[in-house]
């Protein structure tokens, strides 16, 4: 059946039966002009949205529909994590060309429900539009965080500790083997799907920002690496008006992406440095903290967070190599639209 | 100077700096992955958001950027009227080509500003991202109703009163002078550019609900005109299960509209029951309330309201013409994505 059989209404009954997913704080949820919910009043609020477009955040022969939809939720979640917030209420639009068949829709809708799940978010409505030639989707997403203790770009200060949480870099090894899916891979399966999987289906990492937040730990500055490690540094620098060194050997590098960068003759550490959508956390908080936040974070989480440099007072981005030598990283690499890879 | 000249991060302080509307919840606004916010405790809060796609909800060869800024607000702000909401919070997504001037942004932020400080909406952030062919731009609003006035579809009692605000079928009027530019328009011109400015600003009535969720007046159920008067009526039949009379000499039709049909040889009823984007309120309440409402909203308000029919405890939507005689108006008209106009 294609989109013009069932029509605009009969696509939003549609979507309303395919969301399983249920909070109590929403008072109406689809199909009225707006969502109604009823606040938190102890909280600041916080909102975000992210648009995917067709060719250029995703490409419909490496990513279905389900996991373009977990994607669309997931990569606001990740926003909202990294101002230490926690995701509730989600509106999400979507343009359609009327070629697409309708199943696209309800995977889609299963990939957003699925996410929705997992993070206990509402998604409480949405704008289901026709579209003459490419998909675009987009997702607004409200959360909350405690008053005392919002992570934003600014507040990193000289001897602050540089922190990630999980591994750099494989997101754009997955996309890299989806986009040339007949070189071929030498390495043990599990190991392929790992990468890939960190580029079709992202976890953002709230239970880490939830726990900060909750924790006594003196975070100064928090971003998701959605564009690449030194671009998003770059944004926490400019906005601190500060330096950073980074310590190459302390990287966080999986064994499957060491792995497809030998295979492919390629650096593993441009990939950590500069490869984007790993939705990775990336904070900095005071030396003093280092040693008991390694530790509590995987008891308290279960997700290990690694400290990859320090900021410092003269401005710039060095990268301090095994040697002992450090360079000076010229531009920040990454992605930047309008002007693609730098 | 074209996209590609100044990137993604140069065009978030590009639009950072054209927004001149602030307000004092906003604890922080545009540059950071979130905005943050302090609510109002005491009452819901109302989200929605809409997508406007280019070729699908407007050309630019009809529209200029600064009217698209506006537009893209204010029908996010009639949703959130229709609820009896006052708009408070808006993020915004642009997906545009690298071919276009960055003036064309500009423009566009020109008209969301204006939009902004008209209807005291704090624009908090957005998603500037790049497009394969065409624009597409998505808004989502968040806004607060009192939690005992809350105006859903839903309510519509056998008897009750329906009424609209301003006139009806004007903004469909005046899409068609813009598709056909060389058709000599034989009247005033300021009756010809009313029409016009209809469609391309539309001014969605917030005094009217605000007004109406203050007052005693009952209102049982509430929608805006989006898609047309029959289609959007037609949702509050089928949320209320009840059905409706039309009466076709009470539809509000203004001077202009009748100018234009007659010139054209086509019908004015036509227009008014079928013509989208007109942003009106269509809502129902208890028969007793009707004096008082009309003389109450003139003066409260300086908005007209029309009683145009009754709501009936039989199913289906009946137009009753001037001579008495009642016709079944079998399939609502109006706007279906993916169906085109029925």
């Amino acid at each position: 059946m294609d989109l013009s059989k069932l029509g605009e209404f009969g696509l939003i009954s549609r979507f309303q039966s395919r969301l399983k997913h249920k909070s109590p704080q929403v008072i109406h949820g689809i199909g009225d002009d707006c969502a109604v919910f009823s606040p938190n009043k102890d909280n600041y609020q916080v909102l975000t949205t992210d648009a995917l477009v067709e060719t250029v955040h995703f490409n419909l022969k490496t990513h279905t529909a389900e996991q373009l939809g977990w994607k669309t939720l997931a990569v606001n979640i990740s926003d909202i994590a990294a101002m230490g917030g926690r995701p509730q209420f989600a509106v999400i639009s979507v343009a359609i060309p009327k070629r697409f068949p309708v199943d696209f829709l309800d995977q889609l809708y299963k990939g957003l429900d699925r996410a929705c799940r997992k993070y206990q978010v509402a998604l409480v409505g949405g704008d289901t539009v026709a579209s003459p030639k490419h998909l675009f989707i987009n997702l607004a997403l409200l959360g909350e965080t405690r008053k005392k203790r919002v992570f934003t770009r600014s507040g990193a200060r000289p001897g602050d500790a540089i922190f990630v949480t999980g591994t750099l870099g494989d997101s754009a090894a997955g996309l890299h083997i989806l986009k040339s899916p007949k070189r071929q891979w030498q390495g043990p399966e599990a190991q392929r799907k790992k990468l890939v999987q960190r580029h079709l289906k992202p976890e953002p990492r709230v239970a880490t920002a939830d726990w900060l937040a909750r924790s006594r730990h003196k975070v100064s500055s928090m971003i998701d690496i959605s564009d690449g490690l030194t671009q998003d540094l770059g944004h926490i620098l400019t906005a601190g008006r500060v330096g950073a060194e980074l310590w190459e050997p302390q990287l966080p590098i999986s064994k499957p992406l060491l792995k497809h960068s030998l295979m492919n003759h390629l650096s593993a550490l441009d990939w950590a440095l500069a490869g984007g959508e790993d939705y990775e956390l990336l904070f900095t908080l005071p030396h003093e903290d280092v040693n008991k936040l390694k530790i509590e974070s995987i008891t308290k989480t279960g997700q290990p967070v690694t400290q990859i440099g320090v900021i410092t007072a003269k401005k710039g981005l060095r990268l301090r190599s095994e040697n002992g030598r450090s360079k000076i990283l010229q531009k920040p690499m990454g992605f930047n639209h309008f002007q693609g890879k730098s």
